[in-house]
């Protein structure tokens, strides 16, 4: 089973390594391109486990492990059974 | 208008960051995830531009400035017009 979790920063809290991507992108004349925020993704493959327990195990996953829940959000979702 | 990039390691190509995150989540005892691997997503606001003209930009962008295609690979979608 394949599964992705997506953890970025929460809106509120700033996100440096975003703004430098943006101003980078500006300087090379990409101007269209108003905001960048940049995260982390997490391709997982799981095995020896039901769709219904993997629905259990990635959030925490998500919270316990791969997130800083104080500062940043996160996203999970099964890609294929 | 609000689009996302994901860059990942090509298959080919070793992710000692994702094994490092596997080792730990077994170490942690969630040994259903047999593999982990990590890459970077980018969330942007675009403005002024058509959605054309973004589904021009963006693999521009992703090709050019934010993936090395030499050993990553990348996706892209507009998540809200």
């Amino acid at each position: 089973m394949k599964a992705r979790i997506l953890v970025s920063f929460k809106d509120s809290v700033l996100d440096p390594q975003g703004q430098a991507v943006r101003n980078a992108l500006h300087t090379l004349g990409y101007e269209p391109i108003r905001d960048v925020r940049q995260g982390k993704v997490f391709d997982l493959e799981l095995g020896g486990i039901s769709r219904t327990e993997a629905e259990r195990l990635l959030p925490e996953v998500a919270a316990k492990v791969l997130a800083n829940v104080v500062i940043e959000k996160y996203t999970w979702q099964i890609l294929e059974d």
